[in-house]
């Protein structure tokens, strides 16, 4: 059976340890080609994204090619979508054509209860479905266990639209997996409802005097008209400021999985801080979307 | 003089009995890099879609890719092409960068008169004007051949909108120079007016009992209002369904050039039955392809 | 400090002659793999156009590949930018992605002036702002070079929208560094103000007689309602006719940086005609950009 990369929540901690450790290798690795560029060489993927993306399909282009890759994208829009073509059609097609992998992100939330069981070849979850974003889930890990060198007993504060973030939905899951405490903050009506018993709801400024990481979230606007938030109260309520930074730890860091809004969630000169691993999580992207690649490309069938 | 791959009627059935041969070849061996990525390693083609297609731009670009070519993607939509630039300059200017050969799509029927004793590199027709489909063409026979050994006096039906099919057009060229007898159904006002002794219009039930393969075609019902088509009576009276199928020869088998609407011209049931070869054909695409574009990129100039 | 591309005022005649000399190696070695493709191989460049063009970026696109340079192509349209990412943030995650190089384009004048400093991979211009355009400035260098084997002492007229060109700029540049002399002809409107010393307005016909080559620009004339600019007192006027040929020296030659309006700004019949070298030109574009992009990529960092 075809194994896909669908979710965190589908992988047991030793295989996402695992991929942490290759992760790992990856990064001391990366650019050198006598080390990597055999590994996947003369293989083919398919980038395929209903949605729009710059940084999740570059970043899974680059691990590609790293990886002696070939990437064929295949964009909807120029396309048989138009011509009324499902979902499943259109991927039974790119499998015909022989491709070792689809790189797939989609808007519906059950896109792959359809799928995974038909696909015969690897499906690999660039941001499909509001649930999980698994990926950036291994990314975000990597770049937790690479600062703190252990995932277990760290505390993780969350903050924006909790409801709506696949980002978070896979954090979440991690947290569970390794141990970690996920703390909770943002205007209430963004927050998810039923929690489990490592999730804790706290005020944003109480939060930040407790973790080692703070997560924070993009804050689409433009769909929140009824909650009258406007950019300048948001910042102040739920914005990591300077003043903000202060009451935090020395050693923890701040996250955001990008793109992220200046002056909005994040105050423009935190986004390059020396505790910020903001750009560190993007490189680290491609790390762990070698090792994503190579556990999908490189399974026996 | 540089030969194009414009056509299946301007090559000799020699010269396309060589590409089914090469498209065996390459069947075999399409995933084994030893064999297949040095035969065109290092050249690089320029896919040129003034028409949208993702099944034909992306069989051509997995088919290169394979045979160690590079692929550049032009998109006219980003391009010169506002400025207006002429179908010709802009394949001249793509001859001037040095690409060793151009992959195109255009609407106009008689594209290629104006470019092909002009342009100095092998053009390879992907789906220009309303004549010819020859890639999708030479696939259908290595289809035919690989399932029934031979060409020779195999009797296909063709059902659909035929008038405007480049598809059917090419099966009709091949079924010429290889003996094959043809039988047109469809509404009438769809059906192509002077036939050739190898051609009949039959009715759809009767034409289904004769044949040994039948080529469904994707309807276009947002064409055709006049006609008072509907998908429920369409599939109704052209439709393929269980209990046509059931009618044809046991081994007769089920073709359609892609995409195709479920529940329109073919029933949702018999996509993937054991006897349709839909998937096949796009599988067997990639091959036909790679044999194209050996011929096309490896004559001597 | 990393070296940019970013026009050619900043470099020094020695560094051009340099780029020229590694042009003229690459148009005899281009189509040599065992040259060429190791020069750069695994190493990836972005693409990002903010502002389309067929020409420039696959001239750039083959120009990698055929130096073993993969390229990954980020649409601004599918992607952050639609969620407000600043231009600085969406390079600065390329650079995170461990890309070795961006070649870009954009609209903003002074758009690297923000970003220069601040980005820590080579830059290449590939037409950002209104000033500099310094490929298409040493591919024209080259093919005058090529063509006269001097740079020095060689008049070269200049005919259209001078104001709004780019194109015109870099020619400026490089004729001060290199003592060619150059003749603006155009609508009086369409003129730059202050001139250099080396650079003398001149009525066209009469500029025609003195010039070793005239670079002719395409008019935009939908940006020049007000000037009440028609095609054809335009091509009266100021366009290239055999008759205004027939006045230049014999082996003068005739550039233009393409995309062309033929019958506007040159007549049709003049485009491929012996003294043009406006498809060399093309040819050369993509000599001239190996030789940058060797140049940036592999500077010790």
């Amino acid at each position: 059976m075809i194994k896909h990369f669908l979710s965190l929540s589908s992988l047991s901690s030793s295989e996402i340890s695992a991929l942490l450790d290759r992760s790992r290798f990856f990064s001391q690795n990366h650019k050198n080609p006598e080390q990597v560029h055999h590994l996947l060489r003369h293989k083919i993927i398919a980038n395929v994204f209903y949605e729009p993306s710059t940084r999740t399909r570059c970043s899974f282009e680059v691990a590609a090619k790293r990886l002696g890759v070939e990437v064929v994208n295949f964009v909807p829009e120029n396309s048989s979508v138009k011509k009324g073509e499902t979902v499943y059609d259109t991927l039974r097609c790119l499998e015909s054509l022989g491709v070792e992998g689809i790189v797939f992100r989609h808007s519906d939330d059950n896109v792959f209860d359809q799928l995974k069981d038909k696909i015969k070849l690897p499906l690999l979850n660039a941001g499909a479905g509001k649930f999980e974003h698994p990926s950036q889930g291994l990314l975000d890990l990597f770049t937790l266990r690479e600062e703190f060198q252990r995932l277990e007993g760290l505390k993780v504060a969350v903050c924006g639209d909790i409801k709506h973030s696949r980002v978070a939905g896979s954090l979440m899951v991690a947290a569970e997996k390794f141990g970690m405490e996920i703390y909770l903050s943002g205007p209430s009506a963004l927050l998810p409802k039923s929690q489990k018993a490592f999730v804790r709801e706290v005020p944003f400024d109480e939060a930040l005097t407790k973790v080692d990481a703070v997560m924070m979230l993009r804050i689409q606007l433009e769909r929140h008209e009824s909650l009258e938030l406007n950019q300048e109260s948001y910042h102040r309520d739920f914005g990591l400021t300077p003043a903000r930074l202060a009451i935090m730890k020395k050693n923890a860091i701040i996250l955001h999985p990008g793109p992220f809004n200046r002056g909005v969630e994040i105050s423009d000169e935190l986004v390059e801080h020396p505790q910020s691993r903001i750009f560190k999580q993007m490189e680290n992207g491609v790390y762990a979307r070698m090792a994503i690649l190579e556990w999908a490309l490189n399974q026996k069938r």
